[in-house]
């Protein structure tokens, strides 16, 4: 078994973790959209085929590609996962008095890829065969649609919930609670399937509570030059980064955390929306909210503290390759004119995740800025963005990658 | 010391718990007020005024008033509770990594009534006398406001946080995080205040995780003869409501727990914003939400469980007199015409609180509302609710009853 | 020629008016989407291609097309008409005072389709090559993307604009002001362009104000039998219906309008998204809102007046097929769980538009309303939606039938 | 009769025209606030109790105050005004057909005064006494609230409607459609009223089409000197702001207009919200807004154009300074910390309305700026605001000046 870390964003990415959409996409409305975080309704089994077209160019660029159900189900499969699992999600508190028990016998009953699936896909009034007054009460409470458990479709976006940084990993606490359990499911693979047994943890912890310490993968590149950069937003915290840098400055793991305070007015979106890289020393931005970035050094202090460096009104970008020991990146903007730029950021333009150095794969609908990159010499491989994208995350965020390759600068 | 109690929502009053405005209500700003869960700010001296004269009201009519920003200083005199409350509320995940020690310090230096003071209003970086590169990275993430603990203008609304049920009492998980913390205070002092040792909880504890099980006080009415009112609602939850149900019919405290199913559409609203009683058998309502309740009731249950009975579509005032043994009640509905009406739901029309049998509290501004109560007998004493109504509550919900008599039926 | 009419909602389909999409929808972007009416962008070359698909498959099939770009282009080139609109457009109420001048003369030195494109997709600042302190202004008073004419990409959905009923038209007053202009370039075709000189014009005027008086085309069916249905909603309201309705019964075009209350809180629904035809005397719809709406008959009463029927608690599709002398209609739902259907509706799932009785065009993405379409014995041809659906509507949406063959029930 | 005309902002006020809260604003409601612009609903016996302190307290001080319904009710009484207004509002554009002669036999049958306040109120179909299918087809289409008339609530801030500047009026077209109507009153009592025929329209219309051209009074101020200043935001366009200057400097009215380029994120903001005059050389402003101003200067350019001086990033208190020939202007902010001040913006504390050099109103609850006012020497009289400001206007936005003294600068 290949030692599982991430060492850099562009070094040959060797083995990942994606989750394909399925039944959590399936229960997204109009009406419930907006609480599970996504902007639109998607048709599933397109989306599905367009998944499925990303996971085989990855597969065909020699990319060892884990998914989540499939993980999942594996894990379940282990003793003493499955109750593990189900004591933490079938509480009182959760699906309430009077449907534990009932709840627990029909997944019980259940095999572990179908058991997989309602984990992810969340469980429904309607899904349990049985029926009780406490069924109704459970209906009546907020419309036929109740959940036992509840849908997770922003998996898709593993790249959020757990990072690889370095030689560990960390178990994010998620800024919303309609993503919280999304961690859990992690924490259980992590624990219980055998090819993740002795993974080291540097931070984060499902089961305990974090308060203002959220975390999300999309704001956070371990960049390599014992470097990581991570996006101060409202889904990630300053009480979150200090610790991290923390535990990652306690382990040795890393030297420098360069923060991107990102503008106020944009509080929602994660770095690696507005800013990637490409190549060792290329990136591609999107200048309208990377301008606005206030950029600050943590780096080990005296007495078990950190040193907090304000970096005032230098730019981010300069800021990034100074911690790298380049002189400067080569930055790629988003393409076109100020509504096409625009456009394309919205439609993940700037949300490339790189295979090896050079080259990447973005959304084919961001025509402007591919082209932009191809002239800069790099490859880029496109995705169908149609329905994949409509979650507002593209090819980065719906990968977590497990293995990939130091860089040299 | 009487022992504490709450037998009925129109017994004489003899205690309650209120909280002035103050610091937390100044910190509202239109940018912030949606956050805290305020419709618009409030002139916060005329609100301590109106307030103030509330409270000398309850006061002439003999009712013990205690205010909370005073029980929490006291609280904070008693050894052991600074210390318990500041460990809880000054930690990494909280005021980040590297403040800790440095907003301790402060918080050490402040008499009990100032730091009562904080604990309520909020603690914002530009309170603290301390300056550091760990204080700047603070003010970017978030803006110059950024908190150190969050200021609490919710607590204006004692009702929702804790409910005397009888003989004991409830310390809530509320729904909003923004509220978290509220319940926190509250058992600091039920815990260390000489006046409420030996008080029994019936359910909840702020330091313990209670996922999709909120409840939140003014969903919840003791209306005597062994019955409890509960809203189910988006903030009070039938995972919470089954649990309170099986705990107080297990202690022998109750012996049915009406549920009044919300309609789905007001989601947000709580039971007392739309149906208080100001008499044994008197209640005004606003029949625009309480014709689309949904009943049920529960009973202890064979084996522990609890008995769940769909009142199908029973008129929830019905439901409500049957339960009391009433043939029926008598019915105020809000006053005025269609846009009257509506108005006076909007300005806590409905959410009148009882002194004693027949007399109430309620806005002046519900002038026809509250002509209708006068004309069905009822003592009508007003509030001034131009500043306090702003956060959407009225007597009722700025009430939290500590000992109320029983009525006979 | 042959001369223009439409004489039911199913007759074969002869001449039908599209508008492919084009620069007005590169003008969206996530800023500005929500002021066009669009909820999201779209990748517009996508959109191009499954919109060339969908005329294709309409010119297989022998209908004739006529797209607007072109049909504006040929109308500019009719002398009289490029000044006529010019004059309209180019005003100081709309491009401001200062630089009407300047941009008459850009405009001027256009060809024809150029031209056509810019009345359509709108006339940016950044689009115009004089340079002046008022385009400085203009700049400065909205941005960068200040318009000297307007973006029109509700274009796309020809069906609102224009109505043929039976053998005359409605030019109508849309009820955004958005969308204003749009009639205002139908009027210069229907004036100017020889393919329709002499075409009667039953009401509407872009050039005259209408006030409350709004009417949009994808409320309006004209069934055949003397039977129009029009959905009376935010956008279509009892001031214009009854207009209509008085203008078709003087001229002997009509004799029954049934309106379709479309219940309150879904105002801004068109009456084609929950309810179509596909056959003489199948509709395919979605209950969640047909099934509240409330009827009126509206027929020619004495005295040149109207006799207003309400049709009370009666069905909707009970009233349409009496009002067709048909016994009953046969219903096909949307299809799939609550939650596929209601994904379906938002899908543009019952937007269907017919090519003969018992041929119509859906979207692709709406699988289980196709599927009992087919089963029902329809011919479905599907059109790719995964652009085109992202301003809400569908087949019936995107074509304005020019002629179409009567029925016999 | 002394001639009306406005020739400065602090000069001595003579006379004015208020109108005081009434019919309309007993229609808002919760549901309906936002469409009427109003951000709640308010108690209106108490609103009218805080204007009638507001009007006693500046005929006190000698000023001539008229009131809208009554100039109306006057108006009404004059030959011809009824028939003229009537006429104008009783369409089948805006009752609809079948319900114009009912309307208009009902309308007939009142009194000046009770049409006045339905004219200004609104008529509901619940305020007419005749019943028809008609009717219930009107009250479907909107529910029992469906107006004949619409309410005109924001007749309370009568600075929008029309503007005196200097010897001039402008009738003005308003942003919102909601607000149409009362220019159309205005324009009634402008023609038929004895005390002001004869007075001169500089601009403006309302029975003419005026698309993007909106202006709204809350942005204009005759500071004197021949000098206009204007707020250039989403309610006042460049459009017309461009054609106003242009007939000012025509009739040699002005000599300077003086653009304020509101911020874009604030385009809802009137000028009057963040600056308005104290004293001949004293301003108060919220500089959080006024320091994103940007300036342009007007002036009569050649040959009947205007000059454009695109002021760059010169402050606007700079601009406004110079335009008056004053090497300064002292500057009161908005008062109190970061909190204070933005909730006192909000509350309208920049809104004063000068009685003379030196003398303002203001809105009680701005303690802090009031007292930054009189400590720099200002009279500050106070208005009851807990009411009147929750239509977000203060004292500058309820006066329309009819009559006010020039100043020498």
């Amino acid at each position: 078994m290949p030692q599982h870390g991430v060492y850099s964003e562009v070094g040959t990415l060797r083995k990942v973790l994606v989750c394909a959409p399925g039944l959590a996409h399936r229960r997204l409305t109009p009406t419930n959209a907006d609480d599970l975080l996504f902007d639109d309704v998607m048709w599933v089994e397109s989306a599905q085929r367009d998944h499925a077209d990303f996971v085989n160019k990855l597969r065909e660029r020699g990319v060892e590609v884990v998914e989540l159900h499939d993980l999942l189900a594996q894990t379940l499969a282990v003793p003493g996962a499955r109750e593990w699992l189900l004591t933490r999600k079938i509480t009182p508190n959760e699906v309430g008095w009077g449907l534990v028990d009932d709840t627990l016998d029909f997944l019980s009953s259940l095999g572990d890829r179908p058991l997989a699936e309602f984990l992810i896909g969340g469980l429904a009034t309607s899904d349990v065969p049985f029926r009780s007054n406490y069924v109704s009460l459970a209906r009546e409470s907020t419309g036929a649609r109740e959940y036992l458990m509840p849908p997770l479709p922003n998996t898709l976006y593993t790249r959020d919930t757990t990072c690889w940084l370095y030689g560990g990993l960390t178990l994010n606490p998620l800024y919303w609670p309609a993503r919280h359990d999304e961690t859990l499911l992690m924490k259980a693979i992590y624990q219980f399937h055998p090819d993740f047994t002795g993974a080291t943890v540097w931070w984060g912890d499902p089961e305990l509570p974090w308060g203002q310490a959220t975390f999300e993968g999309g704001d956070v590149m371990p960049v390599g030059n014992g470097v990581v950069l991570v996006g101060m937003s409202e889904r990630t915290s300053r009480q979150a980064i200090t610790q991290v840098a923390s535990a990652l400055f306690a382990a040795g793991a890393a030297e420098q955390v360069v923060v991107a305070g990102m503008p106020k007015l944009r509080a929602a979106m994660h770095l690696d929306t507005v800013f990637t890289f490409a190549d060792l020393d290329v990136v591609t931005l999107y200048p309208g909210i990377v301008d606005g970035i206030h950029s600050f050094t943590l780096r080990p202090g005296s007495s078990s503290g950190l040193d907090v460096t304000d970096e005032g009104s230098r730019p981010f970008v300069d800021v990034v390759a100074s911690s790298l020991g380049l002189s400067s990146l080569r930055v790629i903007e988003t393409g076109g004119d100020v509504y096409a730029s625009e456009r394309q950021q919205w439609d993940s333009g700037n949300n490339a995740v790189a295979l090896e150095p050079g080259v990447v794969f973005t959304y084919d609908r961001n025509t402007k800025t591919n082209t932009l990159l191809r002239k800069a010499g790099m490859e880029v491989i496109t995705i169908v963005g149609a329905e994949l994208g409509r979650g507002r995350g593209g090819g980065h965020c719906m990968t977590c990658p497990l293995i990939r390759d130091a860089v040299k600068f």
